[in-house]
């Protein structure tokens, strides 16, 4: 398998130039009726049009054809790290997304509240799906266990949904789930599925017996399964494979996480899109690598709302002038898979993709859209393979052999 | 490399929803003179054309650019299997050709009767192009030959062309061919290229050995010579890697054999479109994935008859009424390569390709055929990926990734 940073490592050079990577989450869509348009097409977009008449259009593969990512593979395909090499388990994506900072000791695990009956067998996988104040009280009340050798971290979730972490030396990420995936059966205990991960097998088994006796009397959230336990994978930094001083504009914790994750800056910034602008011209001079992420594109997709979509999209378009203004080398605009309002759900359709630099080859582009992008210059590609045209519309990659 | 099924296996998901595959054998043509329509787009397909219009199009490459692949690889590929990976030998492919049921302890190989002179010599490697009749009885001669330990089957192919398979404990696949490639020299010995492959060579010889003698009266079929000697593929059955209940409905014994190979059921019905359309709507309950297999949009190519594929074409555009009619989640027409009559064989040449779902993008396609499939919301795709879309199609594919 050819790994872009084989080639970027070696070629990588600083020419000064500038990127902004524009990311409107689940911005691919679907028409609702055969022949119509999608959520993007039917958007007023100006502003991404004019760029694409002086860009280059086309559709990017997040993983392989038929796959729909989750936002983990999503962002780092598109950071250029290939999705199906480095992945990132579900206890670290959930510690991503309540922005708790993991470092390379931690192993990080998602819990789910559950209701146990006198005999110890779950009778509710989901503990009545309490709500997050009461969940979070009883993270709090958790978060009080102490185990010998290492520290505990018990932080709330959304709902009935519970992070953990534990941090200490010679933690194993490789251990098996607790939740039996049914009622009726108690829940397992945790195993180690190699050497390595008995130690972090040890301190949830004590972690659970603990924890059972202090949720005692907090029916129907008197126990906890745990699942998706893993440590932080090993990522190479943007810094390291591309040479990129690299920031991140991200409101939603997860996305922050992530860029975190590939080694970038986190900016802070308020929710708006002016709060996130007057950020990103603050800080222009710091960096040579702007990730912004627009969430809303893809939540309103989610919700089955074409119209919502249409209109985040439209405001996503608001970006743009702004960012043309501060006359980067390289603006791209893509998504990290398509989010259809018709499917309210993540899809695998290729992700509408454009590319404006001044060595843009012209492909007739007159919008941003699904149909013009799979006509255009940059053909279907896959998403992994977007940094590298990236870093050579922007200067920053020597030629590859004499 | 990537295997597709490392997603599948992880992300498959039952749903109930149902696939069609319609399979045009060597569905892909061209035209016979420049700017010239191809047999397809020749023919009159006013169902495939009306599919194409809710569909999504695309050219699939059946192993690399500029591969004709044969009909196992060019199958096998179509089913999701890397065709690379998985490799048929010709003994194998024979052997399913005539329906004969491989196991695992089976060695089958492809004999060509031919001539040898008084010293042994090859004379005529094709035994003077003798008819299948006389094959056949020199076959069932054969076929009484004892060797201890094994059990020896000898069946007859098409002319001159017979088929051997040894069943015992312990035999290899792994034999030289004894076909020379020359005439005026004595055919070669049978000999292992491996460890393990001993015994087989050992068998092979003594069967030589006997069938000189049992042939010495019948020139100019008067001996035989072994290639392909070869054993089933460990192939990981449909159900396993897709979650498939499948069945395959093909009036050829090899296009049977390849998935049987794949772990189809096979499903007996007659040699004409409705006997197989009766067949489909008989089980359709019974599965979830349907292979219908159509030859003569190959042969009429291999007999370089544009005006009959054209023809054969047409008869393929009426199985889609009764398809569709069924309502299935997924229909998909391709073919396992391209049989241009010009070129009077399989050729390299990507493969129209349609797929039809209520999730496809809208990619302007008005009628189904070559130069609107290089158009297509597809792209060229590599065949081995079609069934990831189509799984994916199908709501039968979890997200990847959180």
């Amino acid at each position: 398998m050819t790994d872009p940073h084989d080639f970027t490592r070696r070629l990588q050079k600083d020419n000064g130039s500038k990127i902004v990577f524009l990311v409107g989450d689940g911005l691919g869509g679907l028409p609702l009726t055969p022949g119509g348009k999608t959520e993007l097409e039917t958007a007023h977009t100006p502003n991404l049009d004019a760029l694409a008449r002086r860009g280059t259009l086309g559709l990017s593969t997040p993983v392989l054809p038929g796959i729909a990512p989750g936002s983990g593979p999503g962002h780092l395909g598109l950071f250029g790290y290939d999705p199906v090499k480095y992945q990132i388990g579900r206890g670290v994506l959930e510690a991503l997304g309540i922005d708790f900072a993991l470092g390379p000791n931690d192993v990080a695990i998602r819990g789910n509240f559950c209701t146990i009956d006198d005999a110890g067998r779950i009778t509710d996988r989901r503990a009545g799906r309490i709500g997050t104040e009461i969940g979070s009280k009883l993270s709090a009340k958790l978060n009080e266990i102490k185990i010998p050798g290492v520290e505990v971290f018990v932080r709330a979730g959304e709902g009935y949904r519970t992070v953990l972490i534990f941090r200490g030396e010679g933690l194993g990420g490789d251990v098996g789930d607790t939740d039996p995936q049914k009622t009726g059966v108690p829940a397992l205990d945790p195993v180690a599925r190699s050497a390595g991960s008995e130690k972090t097998a040890a301190i949830a088994k004590e972690f659970l017996r603990q924890a059972k006796e202090v949720l005692k009397g907090d029916a129907p959230a008197n126990f906890l399964t745990l699942r998706g336990i893993d440590k932080l994978p090993l990522i190479p930094p943007v810094k390291e494979v591309y040479g990129l001083r690299a920031a991140a504009i991200a409101v939603y914790p997860m996305y922050r996480g992530l860029a975190r994750l590939v080694g970038m800056d986190i900016l802070d910034a308020g929710h708006t899109l002016e709060d996130q602008l007057a950020r990103l011209e603050a800080s222009w001079n710091d960096y040579d690598f702007f990730f912004i992420h627009w969430k809303y594109t893809d939540s309103s997709g989610e919700d089955g709302n074409f119209a919502l979509k249409v209109q985040r999209t439209e405001e996503l378009d608001q970006f743009i002038p702004r960012i043309t203004a501060l006359n980067p080398e390289v603006i791209v605009v893509t998504g990290d898979h398509s989010t259809p309002s018709k499917m309210k759900s993540h899809s695998w359709h290729p992700v509408p993709t454009l590319l404006a630099a001044d060595t843009c080859r012209f492909d007739g582009s007159t919008s941003f859209g699904e149909a013009q992008c799979l006509r255009g210059g940059l053909g279907q590609f896959e998403a992994k393979h977007l940094m590298l045209l990236t870093l050579a519309h922007a200067g920053r990659l020597e030629k590859y052999g004499a």
